[in-house]
């Protein structure tokens, strides 16, 4: 069984070059959004030209995004998404609800501090993984059989 | 037209009332959340016994109330999700990618501080509204074409 | 047999009054986008605050007029799309395709000097009529099985 | 993320050259309605016989077109749809409405001129592209996630 | 459990009286086709005009009737085809085949004589009745459960 | 909220009556297999015909049964499936599946002696309740947010 | 362009072959019934023990052959249906209903003296072919955008 | 054709390798559960951390299989099940309606002591078999058109 894994969530640490190390070797597809913050943001105005108002120069921005992330989304057989420390990370909870309603099974990574406040998007999930190798044991069980 | 219109998220103000009571006459039919934020979170242990584990007793209850939430959003013509001043609100972005990919024309209400924040879910948006009677504008244009 | 049919397309001309004349007695429900072509092109605005840009100031209102243009043509049995002789009606080609897309019955209302420009959207049609009494006939055929 | 990319719309120009001589070395998969117009207006009687009705002719052709044209559709992950200076160009606007209920992402490629009568087909759209660079730009930054 | 039961194929004998009589106080719903046989054949050119050749004159007709038959089998909960003695009834099967793929349960109904015939199209369906009282006492059962 | 509940599953006690006593009041439909054991293992042969082979005997039953139960599947807002102390039940479990797979939302109702064997089933359902009573009290919050 | 295409109907003549030899190079993929007449009555008693009623006889070995041709069906970016001249070829008609039902291309090869009885199959299809070779030429047509 | 099957049910004998090798050299590609019965009940836990109810501890594991097998009944081509002579098999079942509704064809293979408490699931199947080696053979004729 070869999967491909779409890495949704948090763009500010090291978490999927540490999920995409601990499954090495199983021959899996990972997929990510843009993860250059700056560029994620600005990507709308520097293609298609500047905005005066933030309100629209964001939502260009967004909705080129979302050309990658729901074709990631579509494409994927198991669906990651990472809940970090900053930010409000409402895209995060977005990106779950979709992979939700599209069946994909669903794995979320956060620390126990978020549970409670994360008890919906979890209970649509199959797993709560504490950390990028939990994900990673996750994953060699699904496809290989093997625990760790 | 004759809509359902399921009123997602924040239950910490009267906002419902508010578009409710603006969209009176228009013959829609408003569905919610369970509202009441005890119940909400005690719903699965107090039907279905205590669990010892925060998290379990969590798990129950967010599975009970995804019952009444998913089915909700599936019955709904149009989503409206508000996003408030307190918590997290993980729960609403993810009704709103819920609705997103089920296709439902979805419409937001949220001061314009987390415009940014929120650039990703607005753009799968049919409109930014800032206050219920804005919302209860729209939906009265829709229903009927008539402009404030 | 009780049909919901969406009179999409030209909103210039009593097109939509004479179908519904013509059929009268029929029990069919109709809908139709809003057809104030002032109320249709500023409503966005008018709910939601002023624009700068008029690319905006047209996006807002599209999209709000999407939400019953949408849920109009998901809950059609027959949708009828009416070409005029004004402007490009690029969104009744539009609704057309999202309509064949959506597998809803098409019957396409122009006059044949269009036939060779609309041979794509004709194509995907059960009718070319080329009047409103000629629609009028073909949903009194669907719906009681009686010809003129 | 390898994509493939139906390029829609407008035969009477060298667009398509450009947006793929624009995106090379990205590994896209491009695709195209038959861009020959005379075969693609006559191809139904080439092939299976003379009418000599002109509506007859012109439907036994694009009954044809719409083989190759659907299957495109369905296969696409991105539907890129040019409106030129010619004709009246329905059927780029019937695509754009078949793409976006399949729920395709969809970018529009058009000038300004047209950007009010086409203000619903763009809003159903994520990107609203002046030149064919700017479409090979954007398919760069979805697969690559690199600014220009 | 109430049922809206599609009635399709043969129109020359009185079958579909016979199952409604035998249906009588189960408070069921019944579609059919046009079953007016001239009408069926001409109903195209009767409402949209005359045609020389007589493969379009069948075509204007068949795409008027497939508007009342498509919607007729999405709104179905049962299907019942009637395979008769005259004709090669191939749109009978054609409508078996477009129930069975939209998982509508499936009813034939034809003299033995047939069986290796139908073979393919009776492996799809949940019953293969003799006489319309057969297809009644069928639908008695499973709205009330009761044997004959 | 008007759901409609299907109660599969066992048809040895009276735990439906006791279902639907609890929940009265609160507006529900409520839907079932057919459950007079007798008729349900003989319905095929009683109403076409006898069958010399058992297993043809049987699938003849099992056809006609599965004419009402994937209507009330497919009808059904929510999907209680009751295991029971008799029989092996496969059929339950396969309601079970199909429900799932449908994305229904399910809730199971067994003793806790059939928990483990039941792990891969309860994982799938949005509740796990021991007595009919509680089947109710979720049905009364999910309609009314109200705890017992 | 690559196709895979699913040439159903008769089996009782060498036109696949046809079709297959007229399309060489085109690198298409070609899948099709089982066409040992033989084999296709008999696979089911002959795999799985004989029968004592031809009914069942019949329904085993249709079940088997509904592997291959629904998942033919499935697969197949175009459909080719064959009516000849021998037999009832119920199934050629149910095959090309379940392909319009979803929504796959149909391409529809018969004699004229056929086009009356297959007016409501051939409305549905893109094209009526009357040789082996005019559905090689559409197939090529869809493929390069060549005419002969 | 090449087929992936999905080999469902029974993890406590060796009839997938006498399934893989009797359909050795057709091309089909094979998928399982987990099934090594320790890893499968604990996987959960041995991943996640431990628990201290047991229906949590089988709930995670639970949770954790239905990756594996949700996205191999989806990708299935066939769907085989194994009905065994140990435990209650609900999962087998569960299985069996999941691919049911999916429309995905299902082969069941059991011995006929199972034939009646089995009626409901094998007649949703295509194909009951009672060996390893005739689902082989059934494979075989799908791919091959070949009889034994």
């Amino acid at each position: 069984m070869s999967l491909t894994v779409y890495l949704a969530g948090e763009i500010h640490s090291d978490w999927r070059d540490d999920v995409e190390r601990a499954a090495d070797g199983l021959g899996l597809r990972f997929t990510a959004p843009v993860t250059d913050h700056a560029a994620s943001d600005d990507c709308g105005v520097a293609i298609l030209g500047a905005e005066e108002d933030k309100f629209w120069h964001d939502r260009k921005g967004a909705l080129l995004n979302a050309i990658r992330t729901r074709t990631a989304l579509e494409e994927a057989d198991v669906v990651v998404v990472r809940f970090g420390e900053k930010y409000k990370q409402w895209n995060a909870a977005f990106d779950a609800g979709y992979a939700a309603a599209l069946g994909r099974p669903l794995i979320t990574l956060h620390p126990p501090e978020h549970d409670h406040a994360l008890k919906e998007v979890d209970a649509a999930a199959n797993a709560v993984a504490r950390t990028p190798e939990e994900v990673a044991r996750i994953l060699r069980y699904v496809v290989d059989g093997r625990l760790p």
